[in-house]
């Protein structure tokens, strides 16, 4: 029955972050060109585009990061609980709200309101971060949903390495006001972060 | 067989579910700069939209313990027929419908309109809580689709609680027309009291 | 291994059921009120939306009935092959289109143009009706895709009703040129057919 | 375990192909008549909106033998890795790209611009052959994902298929800059191909 529940709210946040994937490409707008059309000029108005093309990649990966994270977080939990699905909740709401920021980065990326732009992204990443945190913390606390064969010792790594991941993120935010470019690089890390941990956990499940 | 329809009907709602929720985003608007582009405007104009944040968390949670609900209700049944098919398109038409009166509420919140996009936040409310009301009617008249196991008694406790979240609605959408926040306040207060429910639901399962 | 196939094309036919029948929202888009914004003004044109309310009303319970009927073509059959593959694909594409005409059915239903957009409306419902005569084709040809356990009788059963459903859809159309109010309500009329001829399924499971 | 993994895996890739191609309504916006409203004036904007039908039912068509291509993919598999993740994943990005050029497509391909259009066009599916490429480089190098039964001839036959392909999408994306209607046929040319190459993969399971 738990083992029943657990799989449809897997499901359920799947379909979330598949349909949130997928609805990142409505952000990008056909370029309209009144004057002189021509071949050249609709290949020029898809080049300027680039932000976008930027955005939207960022954007795909990180979805899609979180969603393999997600899926391994879902490995050790016994059962859920109401909590639970309040702090996933959570985090689903902060995944619907993922296009909003790629799209505003998309339109301002390549002007002087950059900064704002990229630290409202990276302001994005950071709810994401506590929402992870949040989800661990409520999974873990008195190890009420861990399965039994997860050690301490994996849950206080594991705990550690998403505060690491919400520092990040925090410090991507800050630095964003002052270096756009070098607030979304750092942001960018989380993905090589987040494969790396998804990458210990793998090597866990093979010892 | 019955019980595969059922799955079947249960993953169809599930979809429209998750649809519905992550389809709100896209009725936030990138605000549109046209003079004094700077990093203070955007930032303006992105605290700006904070009904449009309001209206989005609103909603949201709105779906997401609607769906929690919806779930809930699907452990009493033991079979659905065609009339429970059509009662539970009803709840689906409404739950589809939300991102609408959830945009003109972003839009009009924050104006001399409030009152009228409140009342029809409201009024949708009012809707989805006959269409629950509808839903358990078909299932539960002569107990034709619920188990054996459910008690009379809890079969009435149930329709009780659908019954006085109809009225707690109602009374949310007449006030609306006179005090916008004081509808709208009642209006969340469904989130508590479908949360209370879940957790009586769940104390059943318990005992 | 045919079941697992049969249940994956199953499975993507229903997501796509469900994200067009979600998708009809957003055609309807939150009203611009430039002078003289007030309560009353916004509930003025809330009502002048109802064109839109009725059409998505109209479509709504047209792609659920198709759902619904999509779902019981599957139960009599013991395959499916590639040239089932590609008509079942045919009905899709008709499916996603559904939300194109009723948003011009939404805007022009209450003006001069309502004989085109009402036509263009029940046009679809006559390509949609050529798709389930061929998908019923496809599978009843010499009998290649059906169940044994289906007596020649409800083939040629089901054969005639999905003919007289194109038959009546053509009409609806036709008439739509002349008289849009009465094209509407023959194409409405195919609620009521369709829902019958799930009964003569439901009936004919029982025996 | 692997094999749970797997179908998570399938059924988040057909979800995404699910949304995508329903997604590809979307692009085709109500024509809007400011003077002279009328039936006829409605039904010639209707039938100038061809260039959308027209770029609808190609991608419509092309998702949907993606995703049919994708589905027989998975069974030569038997397990994945973390590589085999993100070549899926830069595959399925394509995917949800694909609403963007057909957009594109359908605005411009009446014009001046079309052959920018079609080559646009034409290079999102080479990028899309890539991406399969990858996907079979990541499976069949080493045999590291392919199951045991699949004879060495075979993953050398389905190695050339993807390049064969590859070949032609980047032929009809060259020639689209000289000639956009004869870039496109050949383009369109990969849907027999690739029903061709699925009736290959049929006639091996039988054998």
């Amino acid at each position: 029955m738990a083992d029943k529940e657990t799989s449809r709210v897997e499901a359920f946040s799947d379909g979330i972050f598949a349909i949130a994937i997928t609805l990142l490409i409505l952000q990008i707008a056909v370029p309209r060109i009144v004057n002189f059309l021509s071949n050249d000029m609709l290949l020029l108005e898809l080049i300027r585009l680039w932000p976008s093309y930027f955005a939207l990649i960022l954007s795909f990966f990180a979805i899609l990061i979180m969603w393999i994270n997600h899926h391994g977080f879902f490995r050790y939990l016994k059962t859920i609980n109401s909590k639970f699905l309040f702090a996933n909740g959570f985090l689903l709401l902060m995944v619907t709200f993922i296009p909003f920021p790629t799209a505003v980065l998309a339109r301002y990326f390549d002007t002087s309101a950059r900064n704002t732009a990229s630290a409202f992204y990276c302001g994005t990443m950071v709810m994401i971060s506590i929402a992870y945190n949040l989800l661990w913390f409520t999974a873990a606390f008195k190890r009420s949903l861990i399965k039994d064969e997860i050690s301490d010792k994996l849950i206080i790594k594991i705990r550690n390495a998403y505060w690491l991941g919400f520092i990040v993120y925090l410090a991507s935010f800050i630095i964003s006001f002052f270096h756009a470019f070098a607030g979304l690089a750092i942001c960018i890390s989380f993905w090589i972060y987040w494969i790396v941990l998804d990458y210990t956990q793998a090597e866990r499940k093979k010892r």
